[in-house]
């Protein structure tokens, strides 16, 4: 499916919002990235409202600016803690402990001992040898168990990275429970940018599954769900709205856990600070490789390494905003290095304004998730992409 | 082909210096680059000893740490400069701007000026609006054209992204002459990692055909040739010495050149540093999916996203070391962050010993190019890359 470059930018915003974000940016040099914090708290709103069930742990490693975390603990927010290192910028930033959890399937047992040592209880596992890591340094702490899902479906796919088969899992509750561990929940992950709500089906029946083995054939009353992540941004591909997604998983929840009515928790990061970021990029150069080449080659001044490393594969595809107008002519949309990877899009097709000029400014929408703490120390020299908050 | 655990060392540096390495990294905290200054005075060396014909432009993104710049400076290369951040690194440095090269075909006409003003005088273009800045910005510099070459061969493959068909850079020769540049000569790349000599004859080909054409029918005499980088450093993959490399390239110039004699330069990088560094990893977790997964997962702190993001479609297989004995076991590396992409290595098989353990130390080789410069600042909370250089 072609993007058009003369897309309506209400689909994705307010003309307001967008006039806003683009006078924001107009004294900042390029590339840089515009988070608007009044998005993540309508976000934030957004799934309390549809999701009223649902605990919120706040993926800080999709967006982990000061800023975002601190409105995200205003408004009552937990945290799902990816390292060590972002534990402490959450302890800088007062967040307590109790309101954390260490969602990382791979930690060194320091780090445990670290986290346990600031006063965090709650961890994921998926592994025999994490459960005896836990059980020394993190000892008593409540545990939850990762499952292993396919992610179909996800437009940044799941891998077999994360989880545990069932049968493994089942051994791992009993584990931790001999080694003096909580046995608390299980977790899964759908895939970022999850499209099929069916996914959340199928997770869940196997959630249910081992509830009940827990309590009937192991003596173990499990009491939380974590449902990961998974809920979508605005990107160009269409997806349900967090209503649909609401109202179908509340309804697999209950289906699959019959009578019991465990802790549920969501781990919300693209589909919480996705929409609120803009990209603002200049177009450095526009060329063809021959006099008759029917592609346009628009290179900007950022790319896979400045922060878009998720155009990876053309994974995710942001909107993109061009000024002009015109005819709509095929771009081949590259980034500013001299690594010949970094080019964002040559097999999707991207329209462009046959007026747009070298100098112009162009906007990629939705990306506020997964982009500036991505992007490299120095590849090529270039520094890591600045961002600028809108409070 | 598998990577078998119990390698010998010697296939790619002594016994004594790998020793060194290791008791250098000794006291440091994984993970961590160590670059070892003598190797890449040696390449450079073995370089300068096979093509005695080639003037050297070290391509500074592939390491650009200051100690590896001034060393190189010390040995009296030049260097390819890829934007004003590295302009201000090298000039920082001390190193004269008529030592560089502004090596990217992709610039903002205000950075041009910037180099300008710094006196550099020499340039890359490979489109029309390219050139009409370099008129504008950088008057009367010499400027070389870069041709597109296909890179089949390169394990870090080339796109389409640099270089013009000849007709093309046919025109562009002319244009420059016409606003008043000096054109210089014919730069090509072959993809890095190219382990297909023969890439060098297509490419020079091309490049003896344009020299005639531009001789004899424009009235313009090109006086040099960048063949850029290509040559490669010492992965799992067998590639030719460099004296083969050295003996059939300069075969091919003769043969193509007939009886000119331009300049030679090449941009070497990959070749430079990338033997010269080894990352020393620790192993974070090993974990089976179910009891009966043939796999074991090995979980490194190191991944995609802190330095080596040229395993991205396993690209490039570096040389891993474990420590320990046992029977070989097949596993499947990955990185210590939450993104499910953050796998190193799954398809191809490498091999670690049964007996390896947690905490155990890896050792990474032939990483001193394309991976520190990579890393990114907070993916995950994790910070840049560490690096510390033997001298």
């Amino acid at each position: 499916m072609d993007h058009p470059y003369s897309f309506d930018i209400e689909e994705y915003m307010s003309k307001e919002r967008f006039k806003r974000f683009k006078e924001f940016s107009g004294d900042k040099e390029t590339p840089c990235l515009i988070v608007d914090l009044a998005i993540i708290r309508e976000k934030y709103e957004e799934l309390r409202k549809n999701l009223p069930f649902a605990k919120v742990f706040y993926a800080v490693k999709a967006n982990p600016l000061d800023e975002v975390v601190t409105q995200l603990q205003d408004l009552g927010s937990s945290f799902d803690v990816a390292t060590r290192f972002e534990l402490d910028q959450l302890l800088r930033l007062d967040i307590s402990p109790d309101r954390m959890s260490y969602g990382n399937t791979i930690k060194k047992e320091r780090d445990i001992a670290y986290f346990y040592d600031k006063g965090i209880r709650l961890f994921v596992s998926d592994s025999e040898a994490d459960v005896e890591k836990l059980a020394r340094a993190a000892p008593g702490s409540r545990v939850f168990f990762r499952i292993l899902t396919e992610g179909l479906g996800a437009d940044w796919p799941l891998s077999r990275k994360f989880g545990s088969h069932p049968e493994l899992t089942r051994r791992l509750i009993v584990k931790a429970k001999e080694l003096g561990l909580e046995p608390h929940g299980i977790s899964f992950h759908v895939g970022s940018q999850q499209r099929d709500i069916g996914q959340w089906s199928t997770a869940l029946t196997t959630v249910g599954s081992i509830f009940r083995w827990a309590r009937e054939q192991a003596g173990i009353q499990l009491k939380m769900i974590n449902m990961g992540g998974g809920f979508p941004a605005s990107y160009i591909d269409p997806t349900n709205d967090i209503q649909e997604y609401a109202e179908e998983i509340y309804r697999y929840i209950t289906s699959n856990l019959g009578g019991e009515t465990p802790e549920i928790i969501i781990e919300p990061g693209r589909s919480m600070a996705g929409d609120s970021g803009i990209i603002v990029t200049e177009i450095v150069n526009i060329a063809k490789k021959s006099k008759h080449d029917l592609n346009q080659w628009v290179f900007l001044d950022i790319g896979k390494f400045g922060g878009l490393i998720e155009t990876l594969d053309e994974a995710i595809k942001y909107p993109i905003y061009f000024q002009g107008g015109g005819e709509a002519v095929d771009a081949i949309i590259a980034g500013p290095t001299c690594d010949s990877m970094d080019i964002m899009y040559e097999k999707h097709t991207y329209k462009m304004p046959s007026d747009a000029k070298i100098g112009d400014r162009v906007y990629f929408l939705t990306c506020g998730a997964y982009t500036q703490s991505y992007s490299s120390i120095y590849f090529n020299g270039f520094p890591p992409l600045a961002a600028y908050v809108i409070k």
